[in-house]
């Protein structure tokens, strides 16, 4: 090899050693006569001095630039006292070269590596290869191996088998966009990349594989928010014989573990929430438990009040009143409240309701609010010790349908507990469990919640009579407000399955075109199976406190789905084309 | 968890204990009034007893059919006298059942499982969710796993990363068709899947990761032979600051010890063999070293000889005259012989020439051959001694273009081997070095042997000067006559890479518009780099003995790149191609 040691790696406990390294001129600096420069590689920096005695080596040094590539030998010296860099692994440490090769120059790059620069994303993307070198950027690059390193170790040696499965594939059900790849040897037909390889691992428990897991890249061709990409990677887990519960606690101990190998942190045991509880106490089916602030219903304290905004919702079956407290803020300035109010209103709320409460014991006259003359003093006082409000407090309101008053209280509870800093703990994990089966359509029909292979708790009986209160055994594990994964027991009886089907209305013509593999397995012998997919990209986001998924994707795709870097996507020969029997429509005429 | 144990786990050691299994009904047995099941799950069988004092449990078992899925519980037992089987590693104890359970019920599969049976592989293929649970299959997915993890962990333990690169990227260079895929965001382009993560590596590299790898999906949109798939799997490994002789003692380590992990073999130090040389001892650029056979240049002897077939390619300075010899086999017959020279033909060979010896000593006379009144004694005595033939061998000889002669003579020698049991060890791995950078192609332009971003062994001035015998820094893994992996020092220099690119025919405009991204790379601090790829497909079917590698994917193409049991590909509907901006040619009429 030709470096002994990575520059980070070097300490004291090397002092008068000679080493060799390989790395980058991150950073040169003449100080009386002596040239200062830092080499850089993965592991880190370290400082190696060129003392104008040594000619040949000193001119070397003087004439390399930053980012040229370069060998140096040296002796590991202890600095000189005041040199001492302690923010640094081996700042305690400098090397005095003996040697200095340039392995390859380096042009002036598009933006510093040694000092923080404004440079924007595209060029970032553009340079992506420079990029990747910054210390922050390889870090998460190693923070993520490190990741998926101690997942496959645990799940290796709790006997999952890592299987793989196709890319080239069918039009997954998920009800993303597909990407299509037109097939050259079957005339008008077309491939498309998975969204998950959610029937192909059903498919492996109906073979016995028992325990399967992959680490596998999923694609979605939909227009992108900051935290998508068109592929993406899942963990992607399944197993056989087992419950909910078992699966769970596995894949609960997989997580705790990579916590601890990779950032020494200790999971006490994942509380586990229903569906229920956590909207209506977060507003959320992932809540940030990190945050002390809960919604608390207050609907039956409002169906005789003389105020549409409340009364409405408080009748309606579908409708939700809620209140939340927030401690401490009594003398929230307008502009705020404003402010918070419009933020609401991106989750469709039409206003924000709130209460100050400057002197609970003078009653409705020690309470600032637009709204107290509405209410009865009874009811206030019920909805105020409810929510536990005392002298100093601001109690928010929301009153509209369920879904909205929770989104939006809920969004206003993580924005208020990140603006007020009132985040109890870095940590919270939790799992939500026993989810509704199906989402009610505005049109009256059905959509699954998970996926239509997610088991019920009931009989199939029981699901065609209520299905829209019926619950699954799907659940998904939270993380800090994120859903890290989700899963749940698969159907493996062949009627429950068509049973759900017919639920969302699929016939049987479109289950046999669609699903007639599956039904076929379920009809050979198929185990009682579930699993759960964790998202990576999201993980690892997480976990190194990345602001955008493109932080932790090597090479990562624009919002418009374009690799900057490679100029993917490209434009094809017509002779390509006509292989794949396709034609481009016309071009739009403008763009 | 449902079962306390795996069926193929249950041993002696467990007798008098109550165990719960969970798996299918691999075999039925009635006998004396008591029921025998073999229980199958991933890890083997178990039989079951049930005896009829136990109604109820006796009832269920009587229910039971072939795969049907069930729940057993009972006691180990030590088989009686003469029952036990010892080629099943739960061959000497059987379970007492005390409960059974039927999980789920199995219609009559479309081929049985619990015995051999002549089912084609459109069958198996259509019905992979049953084929793969025959036992050996499912011992093909799980050594598979085995080499992904074993691999794996030597990697992480020897500071590779693991870095995923795009799925969704540019067309790549090497050579093959793409697989492309429509953007919908950018209408008339596409992506191409990746052939191979080559220039992403490269990049990676550049961006200071030092030690990557992956287990890459790539994909190849040809017309597929035996051994292809349109997708398949590379262990993919890029390094920085190593030489050659670095990369092949960290990849030939991994490998010994994957075979050590997973097959409990231990290899020797690999030999490297340059190429020249196994081209003129193997005709092959990838050695089978198992066969003790070997090719003998011959065309010295025969340039002034008055037999054209002969004296043509003993002349020519691109002709090939060799001579192969088989011991004891003097007394071949000639439909054998026959066989042989049909054989050699389909490598383009006019001719299988031999002389049989049946006593040397008698001159041409005890020599029984076509050829051997063209040949002067003297020479003829030469060619004997040189080849080293002795009383009762068969000599075969090839004259041609020296491409012909090696690849006809190559493969009759693996041929050979086979069919008389020649094979001298049961594994022989070898590194070929030292490959030619080119191959001249009939218009006298140049293609790379390896590709266009693999470093020469000499200077820029002497690569242009010679470019047709300068040699590469490349190095191929060879075992048992198959390529497992092939890598190479890469350029990092910037001109360098402009200069092959010259050679190569690539003018400076198609430089820029494939490669511009990889010379910008070089120009920013590009570090000296090399790696390897190895095939997995190919690995696990070496290690399994599989015959094919549909054997060891999960789910593997047909020939025609299609999936039956998915239907892939599918039709799509008009409005996804009008979102992707292409429309279909008109359908071939007739198919």
């Amino acid at each position: 090899m030709m470096r002994s040691h990575y520059c980070g790696h070097l300490n004291e406990s090397l002092n008068g050693q000679t080493v060799t390294l390989c790395g980058w001129v991150h950073r040169r600096r003449d100080h009386g006569g002596v040239i200062f420069l830092d080499i850089r590689d993965r592991e880190g920096l370290a400082q190696v001095v060129f003392n104008p005695e040594q000619a040949a080596v000193f001119a070397t040094a003087d004439r390399v630039r930053s980012e040229y590539v370069v060998k140096v030998t040296g002796v590991v010296n202890p600095r000189p006292d005041g040199a001492v860099n302690p923010n640094m692994p081996s700042g305690a440490i400098e090397v005095i070269a003996s040697d200095l090769e340039v392995l390859n120059q380096a042009e002036t790059t598009p933006f510093p590596l040694h000092e923080h620069s404004d440079v924007g994303e595209e060029t970032r993307l553009r340079y992506r290869f420079i990029d990747l070198r910054r210390p922050e950027m390889a870090a998460k690059l190693k923070l993520r191996s490190r990741v998926t390193t101690s997942i496959r170790r645990y799940l290796d040696d709790n006997g999952f088998l890592d299987v793989e499965t196709p890319i080239l594939t069918r039009a997954t059900p998920e009800g993303a966009r597909d990407y299509l790849v037109p097939s050259r040897t079957h005339p008008g037909s077309f491939f498309a990349l998975p969204q998950s390889p959610q029937l192909f691992k059903q498919l492996l428990m109906v073979a016995g594989v028992d325990r399967y897991y992959q680490i596998a890249k999923c694609f979605r061709d939909e227009d992108l928010r900051a935290d998508r990409q068109p592929e993406f990677t899942q963990i992607d887990i399944e197993t056989s014989f087992m419950d909910e519960a078992d699966i769970m606690s596995v894949t609960e101990t997989m997580v705790r573990q990579l916590f601890k190998d990779v950032l020494d942190v200790e999971f006490a045991e994942f509380p586990h929430m229903p569906y229920e509880e956590a909207m209506r106490r977060f507003g959320s089916d992932k809540p940030d438990l990190r945050i002390p602030l809960e919604l608390v219903d207050i609907a039956d304290q409002l169906t005789e009040v003389d105020f549409k905004v409340f009364s409405g919702p408080a009748n309606d079956p579908k409708g939700r009143v809620a209140a939340l407290r927030v401690p401490g803020q009594g003398s929230m300035p307008r502009g705020k409240i404003d402010e918070y109010t419009k933020y609401v209103s991106n989750y469709g709320a039409r206003g924000l309701a709130y209460i100050k409460v400057n002197e609970r014991a003078k009653g409705a006259e020690g309470l600032q609010s637009p709204i107290v003359k509405f209410i009865p003093e009874e009811n206030l006082n019920t909805i105020l010790d409810r929510v536990g409000a005392v002298d100093g407090d601001i109690v928010f309101f929301g009153a509209d349908k369920a879904q909205i008053v929770s989104d939006a209280l809920g969004a206003l509870r993580i924005r208020l507990g990140h603006d007020l800093d009132l985040l109890t703990c870095e940590w919270a994990p939790l799992w939500v469990v026993d989810f509704p089966m199906f989402e009610n359509n505005e049109d009256g029909s059905l959509t699954a919640i998970h996926h239509p292979f997610t088991a019920p708790k009931c009989s199939a009986e029981e699901l065609r009579a209520n299905p829209g209160t019926a619950l699954s055994r799907a659940y998904d594990m939270v993380l800090n407000g994120t859903e890290l994964g989700g899963g749940s027991i698969r159907i493996h009886d062949r009627s429950m399955q068509q049973t759900v089907f017919e639920i969302l209305g699929i016939d049987e013509a479109e289950q046999q075109e669609k699903f007639g593999f599956l039904l076929d397995a379920l009809k050979y012998g198929a185990p009682p199976h579930g699993g759960l997919a964790f998202g990576l990209d999201r993980l690892v986001m997480l976990m190194t406190g990345a602001q955008s998924i493109r932080e932790v994707i090597a090479f990562p795709k624009t919002q418009s789905a374009a690799c900057v870097m490679t100029q993917a996507p490209g434009t094809v020969d017509n002779t390509a084309l006509r292989d794949l029997h396709i034609r481009l429509r016309e071009q739009p005429k403008a763009e």
